[in-house]
């Protein structure tokens, strides 16, 4: 195939008709075919399964049975998602439950992290983790004083995470090395073997954030000795605007760490409305109150989703749909001034591509409301192009790649202002 | 009229009749209109406006709208509804938000008045508290050290609050006072703003838990100078199951006090993604991690229920009931072994009322799974039956009491053991 023939539209069309698993795209809620989304990493997908869940957990569960559907599947709903979503990540079903937000589970772990390494002091990060979790473990050092110091290790590019330097880093102060697995700009990803097994060695305990990672690339918690983890729902996993969040704790850690945020759901007997708090055995009593129950419900058939189509073959196609977006960047975008902002090799790229542009702020607003692209945008200069390979196409990317081209070669992008504004 | 006349199923007829308020109870989806419903204080009905709502919130804002979802509208709702619940408690539209769950929302608020109050050592609260707020307390302390002592004032009798012993418990080592405005087993009502006021003289904060008042008792916060609470929506509200809680910081507190857990939503500018948190001004900062659209949209028609009936009208209503029932219980239960416990002051008086019985919990498993009488079991001997001015009727409480009266005098509670099995 000529370079050409290899850049075209039908090309595109080939490589869907040749993938099964393209059908997945029909398994979601899709009212306009010619928008392309490419935030999915940001907000997962509607299912059609979601959908029709949903009106019964409204319907039928709240509306009819009331307050008995806490005994019909409730009260279990967060182990039970739970345990799917550890077979996903290499994690026993008794190792994550979903809970409150990952904001609040971070917290809860890291707590509970710094109180089981008394005498250790330092808390070693990198500035690619979310500004998030940062301001997390800003929030925990300064509550607790002077006792906690946050070393954060910078990039040498703003796109490979400093493994190295992390390692180098690592000393007999460190209670806990916290990172987010992908992360969140340049899609990046850490070796967590690795990782983990420097920290032990340095006695320290590990935090990781799998908000990029749960849906998209594999995960092994288990297999990497790793000793906690977060991560949010409603990116790949396809469960819902600000779904509760995951938590995983493993399993011979659980009785020595405690929740500092103990709350009723995670006592050994909740009704039985004892004065004193008992934990609950294992995972358990890192919960704290009453769960979101709708937004609970809708984070399983997205999970379920995955896996049906298994994380393997999610993560070949994810691969070989961002390497094709990677090849057309090459020929169609790079010419006009886009940067690649990720990793070039696959085996450290989550399932987003991250490009830059001296433009892109006002390039992702002429997408957003003139192309019908909608990716998304972190400052100053990062367009970040979420590929889900539940539903993201080769036509998709095909069709995103031109119309960025076009608003760049028309120069309709000139069309806003730096604040947003049309001003033409 | 004569007392079997005031007993009677067409007197309950005719007090429904002539409340033009009984025609709110088409507001809500009730699909089995034979099953009386009593358990409002644990999980509310759905109201028909939210079965609506969410079908939009799915459907479109999810489905087709996607992740632009967030700047139409998901982003400010915690505090329109928020607002919303102010406007029902007295506070002003600034200093209610929707966040979390009610135990998460202690955490913040009772950490930060404990760091507000310097060199105080004490946390002052009654036995008659829910065990999940004692847990939460219990856990901040754990978790400082040595440094908090929980004192647990206890009610004299198990109905009515200790306001006096708790006054006389304040002293200039109290740091806060923390106590459920409503309590969950009897539904006595502490008079917040003596209670507050002796707080404030002995130089101590408060901590309201409001999860039994709003939506049943008129609550003035700004009104009796209170300094922080924290609620539920699930309840009155009929905000639907486990859907998030709120929290109150008066307008002049909210500078000075620091949210331990301090996620991007309480930053200053979230899409900023500066390296180093800085707390957003006002009630925003006690925000942490995303919240879940589809359990938070769904507070917002109950809310608009309640202000749009007014709090006036619905505790009037509520009272009319309670006191209708306890006239029943008196004429008609008492006899039986049924012993009130619930203060019979209506103006100490949540909206529901608890009965004794030394066969209580037999009585109730009969009550639920043959009589079609829904209330609730709070251990060892306390029928608690929830009075929902909104849907309950005069009709609803005569039936409950009938079929009571029937289960006990048949010995048809007889059937059960006290493991819950049918025997016969």
């Amino acid at each position: 195939m000529t370079g050409p023939e290899r850049l075209s539209a039908s090309r595109a069309r080939q490589l869907d008709a040749a993938d099964p698993l393209t059908t997945c795209r029909e398994r979601f809620v899709i009212t306009d075919p010619d928008l392309i989304y490419l935030d999915g990493n940001s907000l997962g997908r509607l299912p059609r399964a979601t959908q029709d869940l949903l009106a019964d957990v409204i319907g039928r569960q709240w509306g009819e049975r009331l307050v008995r559907s806490w005994g019909e599947g409730w009260f279990e709903a967060a182990n039970r998602i739970g345990g799917k979503i550890g077979r996903l990540l290499g994690a026993g079903g008794d190792e994550i439950i979903l809970a409150d937000s990952t904001s609040v589970n971070l917290f809860k772990l890291v707590s509970a992290a710094l109180a089981a390494r008394p005498g250790r002091h330092t808390i070693l990060t990198d500035d690619l983790n979310f500004p998030s979790d940062l301001y997390i473990l800003q929030g925990i050092a300064r509550h607790a004083g002077d006792e906690y110091r946050i070393r954060v290790v910078p990039s040498a590019d703003g796109i490979h995470g400093p493994a190295e330097a992390l390692r180098a880093a690592l000393d007999e102060d460190t209670a806990l090395v916290t990172l987010s697995h992908t992360v969140f700009k340049s899609g990046y990803t850490y070796d967590m073997a690795a990782v983990t097994e420097a920290a032990h060695r340095a006695g320290a305990l590990t935090v990781w954030d799998l908000s990029h990672s749960a849906g998209s690339v594999p995960v092994e918690l288990d297999g990497a000795a790793a000793d906690l983890a977060v991560g949010c729902t409603y990116k790949y996993l396809n469960g819902g605007p600000g779904a509760p969040a995951f938590l995983y704790v493993r399993r011979d850690l659980q009785a020595a760490l405690t929740n500092p945020i103990s709350g009723w759901i995670g006592q050994r007997e909740p009704f039985d409305f004892a004065p004193n708090y008992t934990p609950a055995e294992g995972i358990q009593h890192f919960l704290s109150g009453t769960p979101p129950i709708l937004s609970l419900a809708a984070v399983e058939p997205g999970v379920d989703l995955v896996l049906e189509v298994g994380m393997e073959r999610l993560r070949e196609r994810s691969n070989r749909l961002s390497e094709y977006f990677i090849e057309l960047w090459k020929a169609r975008l790079a010419p006009l001034g886009f940067q690649l902002k990720s990793p070039s090799d696959p085996a450290r790229r989550g399932s987003h591509v991250a490009l830059g542009h001296d433009d892109a702020w006002r390039i992702n607003l002429a997408l957003i409301h003139d192309m019908k692209v909608l990716p998304d945008f972190r400052r100053p200069d990062n367009i970040r192009l979420g590929i889900a390979p539940l539903y993201n196409t080769f036509t998709d990317l095909y069709h995103a790649v031109e119309r960025m081209r076009e608003v760049v070669v028309s120069r309709h992008y000139e069309r806003y202002d730096g604040a947003g504004a049309k001003v033409t």
